[in-house]
């Protein structure tokens, strides 16, 4: 079986393994103390072209939403997402079990307008009596979406923007961040990040990493100990050199992008085979997930060879797919999906 | 100026601070050990008609609502509800805050469906993967609705039914139960309550007392170590006698439904005249609780004599105000209003 | 029996039942914001001697202390109290409940010194990985302590100064706070403590209220959106005027302190008796709590007619007792009291 | 610099590195849904002589703690520990960021008595109003303690027997479980951890993994829905095969046992060469930590060539520090060391 199911299939790209391997017998200082971690910090600031920022390498997505968030707010206040945001559905209640209310928006394809930021802080700011609600403090956005869309500059200033207006912060999920970035649906640069948010993290273990996701702490509000919720959270790992040999490795000579572009390319020969082979897409995603939406008999067929994520019932007749590339996916087995599809 | 703004304006019922005055010197034991409450959970039991029921009076809504589901669930399980749910919106995150997600779903009339409640749970307990998700473990519901619409004995059946299909506990928040239970609109008695949910509260604060809310809990699994959670939650008032002595009060020759159902006679009476008048209503309300969309211009002139409570902009020109009454609200006062209105 | 077990046996003083009688049919504005709320704040202030302090009446002591300790603390921050602290042993893990470790020091007599404050401090601030452990960042004592001991003014200066030197809140439990500033024992005065502490709470369920404890908050980092955390921890009283109405008339013409200074006299007369007789004390109280130690012989003879709480067993053959006066206790059963000892 | 400070200074065990290499271009499903995570549950299994146990391999300790003691509490239960307890000291409140209280008691040497264990039981149980206090739930033991000191099996049930009488689980943490089942000073093996607690976990951090602690659940009333708590603390990895690879590793041909064995072997090395030269030690441990009590003047000469952790000041002059040996540690750097001591 080939599997497209998700971008989480194989361990890492060889240079990390390699990097891991090398430095076996070297004894550093636990809990991200070490050069590795300096090193990849630095490497980070660069491409960021700032220095103004605080990064820390935790170890996975809900881990590090989850302390991003819980830092962040206050006992009574709130996050907002879209419905299909990843803190909403797919962490158990995270958020929630730090206390914090996620307040939720209807999206059908997984991006938040600042109207719809505005209407929720609207609800809890002119009410005579806000006290009695959770105050929104926060805005979560997923950058690609968890539908593989993506926002472009002026629509992440704008969000940044009506944040700014209520006094809220912006948080962006990087979980697949690489994909995102190098899509042709958008004209953000890694660089531009810290100056259109208060802090986001870079994808790794979905981005070619074992495991590992780099928070860039951008507003100074939100810096002031945080290791405390680290190590609070269960993320502060004791082998921290782990997560920064990974991080020092994908952010030599732009490895972190070059592999994502070749996963995004990849994708986007599926997507552009299933548009040729007359397939209408779910969403339109320029990314390395592609959601093509088949017939159920088309589906059972290429079940025998292939892996896919079932996404969504379209009808009786059709199911739509979520199809995953990654920096280990070959060209090869995509042409013979290609080939059967 | 004559205020119908919300039913806790004034104090208490004159027979609980009677009893309150009287008993001032006496001396018993505390926190809810003394023989008022032990008379005043005799009495619930008899009108609920069984003693497999346990009872405990706790001093507010929010708190006991914060109480007995945080009591219910376990740190990974959530709570449904309509998005008008008091627990949704005007309780600060107090669920979320004991690490509970609160999963809600639309509803024009603050009333939940079966199906909306199947359409939730199949989300989780048919998923390959649920346990990435919060598991909804309980439904909440009020009776009669913020939005004063009521359920009947047929709908609060099949509701539970439905719980009990996905191991789902039912609780109703019951902060209006008495002007719930005497409208025209339902069949349900406060006996039928034990046959019809696992855990539910006689709302005290709304209905003539100075403060308190009668919680009853008719699932064995819910009744372990409940004064622990009261205590926890800030619930276990010292004096607990106060407590006891209005519920007593309250349930001494029926004196709850008695003064809800006056409340309600003088409800409906403006209702009618409001439609006399030709105003719409925004919700059919049988309770306390009157929805009644009137011109601005109508607004601005009542307003110089009465408080309301604005609830909704219908449009530029019309606004939906809410009326309530309660045991203070006098005929005259009303008839006061209806001649304005 | 004659109980002298507790200081919340019987109701309220009367002035105080005598105005929510009179008040009783008044409509005011819900949750606090009513006149007699505002006149209350206003005596507070005037006795503290100053305006530059929050006021907020909430219901119950565990409720104050959780709400208090909640708004000051981010996630990671613990307090410091003695082992005897109310938060450590007798409320149910109430601040852990919201996530704080609580550290507790050994005493033998309920008060904490400056010097085991900043033993604690440096094992914290002193460390080179002080991520790894929660940071103190509030000290709790209660005045008077548990055990009815004292602070004079120069202790409790010391204390501050420490907590400041280590950039930490001190906090004064206050449930008794009557009783100890009318003790013989203590230079504090009211209008002292906005100047010794950050926050601290006027405790009337115990001092002649029904229920209510106002909490004074000095410190300005302290005062921003409290009433959220009031309104989700559930102390929020919908007829907050209760709350109000009785501190008002606490606070009408010192009555407040009347009834401590006329129940801590009892209680001292009760004391001087008892060591007359030759009976041993196990703390050296001058408040409205007396600890006695009795031969169990004397304590069974004396159970027949008197009711007493067992504050711990001495050995096989003695007993401390805790004898608590309030408002309410008469001279006449102080006196059969000390005629039957 | 030769390091001596931790043992958790290097990578990880080549075995289990090579292990990683070669099924890096593999794609297995995700979360720990993969063959190698079976593999290694069915070794430990084997080695703990039980089927009747589940197994969960988690990142690391801190959050092992903290999901296993808040996947087994209620929110009003406590757990008990020595004052030198991981979850008591090190872990930043993370136990009581989940709500729960930390009891903590007297040790000298990092072991706890069921002597102790009844004196915190009874303090609750034994009281009349114990629902004003913290249920204890759960004692929380080190298996070696933080002081490298041992439990022997009939310590180990008298533990338990104390456990079951008062209604309480044993959890194990056994962050460094090899090395203390391999030492000398007890008879304890690993099968029989299932017969004498509820709940245990094999560390591998700190005994030659990368990372990872499996965690062993033998009380059926634990076992139920604990990746729903896995999931929501952070610690379900999207690689999951990484765990279960490492510990397929560890538990061939006893790896985890001889790499442990060695690496006490070599301390007790050092711990011999100490006390021939007439060194002091702070605790008697037969495990990979070592605590000698070292002159100023000789810590300050050996700390040019070598690194320890500072663990305790003794007096002016003298310094207790701990020495950590590992799976990597080397004879030829022991004997440097023992040299120059």
């Amino acid at each position: 079986m080939i599997r497209f199911d998700c971008d989480y299939l194989e361990g890492a790209h060889p240079k990390i393994l390699k990097k891991i391997v090398e430095s076996n017998y070297e004894q550093t200082p636990g809990y991200s103390k070490d050069e590795y971690t300096k090193s990849a910090i630095d490497k980070i600031k660069k491409v960021c072209k700032t220095d103004n920022i605080d990064i820390h390498i935790l170890v996975g997505g809900t881990q590090t939403n989850t302390t991003v968030i819980a830092s962040a707010l206050k006992p009574y206040q709130a996050v907002i997402c879209v419905n299909t945001g990843h803190i909403n559905v797919h962490e158990t209640g995270a958020i929630e079990s730090c206390g914090h209310k996620v307040i939720s928006v209807d999206s059908d394809d997984g991006k938040i307008t600042p109207l719809q930021i505005e209407q929720v802080a609207k609800i809890h700011f002119e009410d005579e009596a806000p006290e009695h609600m959770a105050m929104p403090k926060m805005v979560f956005i997923s950058l690609p979406t968890e539908c593989g869309t993506n926002y472009v500059k002026e629509e992440l200033k704008e969000i940044y923007n009506m944040c700014h207006k209520y006094g809220m912060y912006l948080y962006i999920d990087g979980a697949r961040l690489g994909y995102g970035l190098v899509a042709k649906d958008t004209d953000i640069k890694i660089d531009d990040l810290p100056n259109l948010c208060d802090v986001f993290y870079i994808g790794g273990t979905k981005c070619g990493a074992l495991f590992g996701e780099a928070v860039v702490i951008v507003n100074d509000n939100l810096k002031n100990d945080f290791r405390y919720y680290i190590k609070q959270k269960g993320g502060l790992l004791a082998k921290g050199r782990l997560l920064g040999i990974q991080f020092d490795a994908l952010f030599e000579k732009e490895l972190y992008f070059k592999i994502c572009k070749q996963a995004v390319d990849l994708a986007i020969k599926i997507k552009e085979a299933a548009i040729n082979k007359g397939y209408k897409l779910l969403y339109n995603s320029f990314t390395n997930q592609q959601f093509i939406i088949l017939p159920n008999d088309k589906l059972k067929e290429l079940s025998k060879e292939f892996v896919f994520f079932k996404w969504k019932v379209i009808d009786e007749n059709n199911t739509a797919i979520r199809i995953c590339t990654s920096w280990a996916t070959t060209e090869e087995n995509v042409d013979k999906l290609i080939e059967k599809m």
